[in-house]
């Protein structure tokens, strides 16, 4: 493994975007600003080595741009630079994407994570002035994420090593195809000089050994301890890993199959720390998943 | 083909959204209302059975709410009650979907149209509710769009079928797949209860063959008459539809190939109508294919 | 539609291969030739337009060399020239398929049919090599058939035009992606060089009505006698065809879903016109599907 | 990783076959045996921990029947128990695939492979008694075989791990959708059972460390001692596998990308020790692809 660590490493913690319960259906209320306080507060309270508010698992797409940057706000105000912070800023419009970049710098954010959302299926061109115009808005080092599932657009090593070298400040890529070759093969296209970081929570040892610098996981909302074990077992090559990872991989599997909000959310309110549901379209996790999921946090507590 | 006829039918025209130039990049200017105004009365003038604001022609991925409000009020008004209208209200949360749908009902619009886009893999449970919901707040007749390449999610026949069941006011279904063989499927499956409309260009005429009751396309846009002529000899049965087809086909596939705002707001500029630029992270139409474009203008207008 | 009908055209009928009830499992004895020997009388004699032994239908991929030869000798035979023949000959090296083109030639075929079977992922220059040797050593018309989900390559348009501009036998292409559009795509590009077949069912009245020559289908097994009725009112531009259609889908989906030589192996059976079981690893239609199947048959002869 | 360490592990070798110069085409000459039995005494002596004819890089696809049982029977005799062998007896039919077991075991080998060839798709209980058959009729240990790029069926560890439970000789799976994941959920769903082989060669050193017992590779027919050295450093769990993956890397990815016949052929070649060329429809490497593969073979045996 590499022996400079890149100031954002680690574990890189994603938390969900709280909702007051409101007078409509569950999960139409407000941002729940304190709650999410709360929430981020224990993230970097457990050692978390780096918050990343506003990604998928905060529910992003289903909040409007003034609930944005009031969790946008809050959430930089919780972490009160105690960790450095990774915002998604993801936007169909180059615009509304330059705009997100911009709130996140000017409340303090380390980074921007930009993951390309495509309605029209871009060009080449289209892409690389897509994120040049937002990396030189951020003025602040840049993640791009790639995640073909959620996006629609799968950016290949190449193609984001490409990007690299014409974006100074695009250091950074969350590949979460699951595709464990990738991480070599930007570091090697890249000539190290892209940091990369894992979001498919299964290979997560994996992508620590192939040079992964970060694992970016809401996993720590619920059971920070043995992300933080794995991580560090990873780094010290200790085949403890291997066993830690084995007691993870159900629970892993299991908060991606059933959906990163819905999952996260039904746990915490099984670990009495209910922060409400999740927005429609999404319902909560139903009655027997939820059970199913008691189970693995005992065992994992125990 | 099927007797009752119902009350949209035809060719459904997309207008795309016209920007003003702004102090920015080309498209980044607000939306031009007048140019939309002009626009649309166009496409009534030429004889559209419907106008259908704000689909993914009319960029509505890239607009803010406001901006949205502001181009679905224009159409509505520019259309003015002389042909039924359909817009398009698609958005990730339910909550935007509805807000969209009542803005849609208080300007007048005959119908919304309603693409599931989904940031989060959707259960069944979850579409019904979304659907649902929205219907139920929109207070007209709804059209399903399934447009699996733009939304993620297919929606089968045998899917609608029974959303349509439960959902008094679903009656349209506006399938873009291009696989033809489920405009039968979808009649079929619904004894008849739904209206099916093509969203994919070449398949125009098959799409009328198979039952369609009307085609949601662009290209009246720039060339209102083949378009018109082509649904008049599809319903008369007359074998001239297959040639009036023959000679639309190549601008069809070029359009949809190109991307419908890119070559249709070149298009307008050939004509000499032009509307201002795609908005990024969408490029103009480059060159090469603006002077391809020029030659298949010219032939069609011959 | 084209005026000019090529030699071969109409409903083009595919036979299953019988086997004979062997020591072992069933469907593991020799190929029953008697049985096959009628069954091919049987699509002559109820005015099928052209015999295609040795289909996908045909179960080629389970027969040993021997057993093919064969089935390909007695089946054409049995036509004794009463209507024109193509036999298909896919096979993954391009020895095997020209030795099977040879076969079929010296046993009076009227045209062969090659299905590009994709071990290894070919090179544009493979398939073009492949395609010109076999058709060079077949001395007939050759029909070239894609069938993406089957062979694992799909061959567009452009690809298939362009190879029929190299090869002057390649005359005929058989289109089995169920894309509509490919029908007026094909004959486009080819200047109406290539005469266009139809191999899915689902689609058999939109692909006449786009220029399809001929319909290739394993229906006339079981019900031979709407199938021509469905081809003469399409020919005749009779809206029965619609009609005829819409009886027939439900009985075309559900053999296609359940795999061409299960479904019709067992609607022989109902018939009383039995021909033994599918050979191994297929296993005969389950009985709650043959249940569905005999009320299919019982509705389309009534 | 576990302590146990099955009979079958370290690096398989797969050998290609050779062709003798025909008096037809390149490549169309039969099977050179002697050719045969010296690269196949090389990898043995090379210090290969198995060897495994017969694999798509053995073009089994193109070969005949007699060919087929030809280069197994010489195979085997070469290896003359030396070290474990797996032959790969995939086919269409059941029939086939018994033929094949039934020749391999009676030649004396170890274990054997089958790959689920898939024309028709296949139900779960055609699958399983496909594989039930074959694995009785063979009386050896046997490799399932995933590849759904070649094969067209994905089996996932879920189904795999259903299969073994009913199956007792099927104590083997050999996973080729470079999806690394799972490696481990194989183990843990056969409850350590099943021992899990990796046939992707860019996912080597991940395989192994997440559990693979093996790696199943056509890479020791050039370079056998970096693919020793990396199994041995993963073993000892020494970081060392790492610097020995970055050099292998490029030359793993480029004859994966190029296809293993024409890029080991090339390669042997290029090595003195050519065994002719790939049977068409393969053609030979490319001239410039052959001279990239030479630099790539003077800087591993530098």
């Amino acid at each position: 493994m590499r022996s400079d660590v890149p100031p954002i490493h680690g574990i890189i913690s994603y938390p969900v975007t709280p909702f007051a319960p409101g007078t409509g259906a569950p999960g139409t209320g407000a941002p729940d600003l304190a709650a999410l306080r709360t929430l981020t507060g224990d993230l970097v309270e457990a050692g978390s080595h780096a918050v990343a508010p506003l990604g998928s698992t905060g529910e992003s797409a289903y909040l409007s741009d003034a609930e944005w940057d009031a969790v946008c706000e809050t959430s930089l105000d919780a972490v009160a630079g105690r960790v450095p912070t990774v915002v998604g800023i993801g936007h169909w419009s180059t615009e509304g994407t330059v705009r997100r970049a911009r709130v996140a710098a000017r409340h303090g954010a380390t980074a921007v994570m930009v993951l390309p959302l495509v309605y029209w299926k871009l060009t080449e061109a289209e892409l690389a002035r897509h994120f040049a115009t937002v990396a030189d808005a951020a003025g602040l080092p840049v993640m791009l994420y790639n995640n073909p599932a959620t996006s629609g657009v799968d950016l290949l090593p190449e193609t984001v090593a490409g990007l690299a070298r014409d974006i100074p400040n695009l250091t950074m890529v969350k590949e979460s195809s699951g595709d464990v070759a990738r991480f070599r093969a930007l570091r090697e296209l890249s000539d190290g000089a892209l940091s990369v970081y894992n979001g498919s929570n299964p290979v997560a040892l994996d992508a620590f050994r192939s040079g992964a610098a970060g694992w970016c996981t809401a996993a720590p909302c619920l059971v920070p301890r043995p992300c933080l074990a794995l991580y560090e077992a990873a780094m010290r090559k200790d085949a403890e890993a291997d066993a830690i990872l084995a007691e993870l991989l159900p629970f892993l599997r299991f908060i991606v199959q059933q959906g990163l909000p819905r999952a996260v959310k039904a746990g915490l309110e099984l670990q009495g720390r209910g922060v409400g549901h999740p927005r429609p379209p999404l319902l909560p996790l139903p009655e027997k998943e939820t059970e199913q999921l008691r189970g693995m946090l005992r065992r994992l507590s125990a």
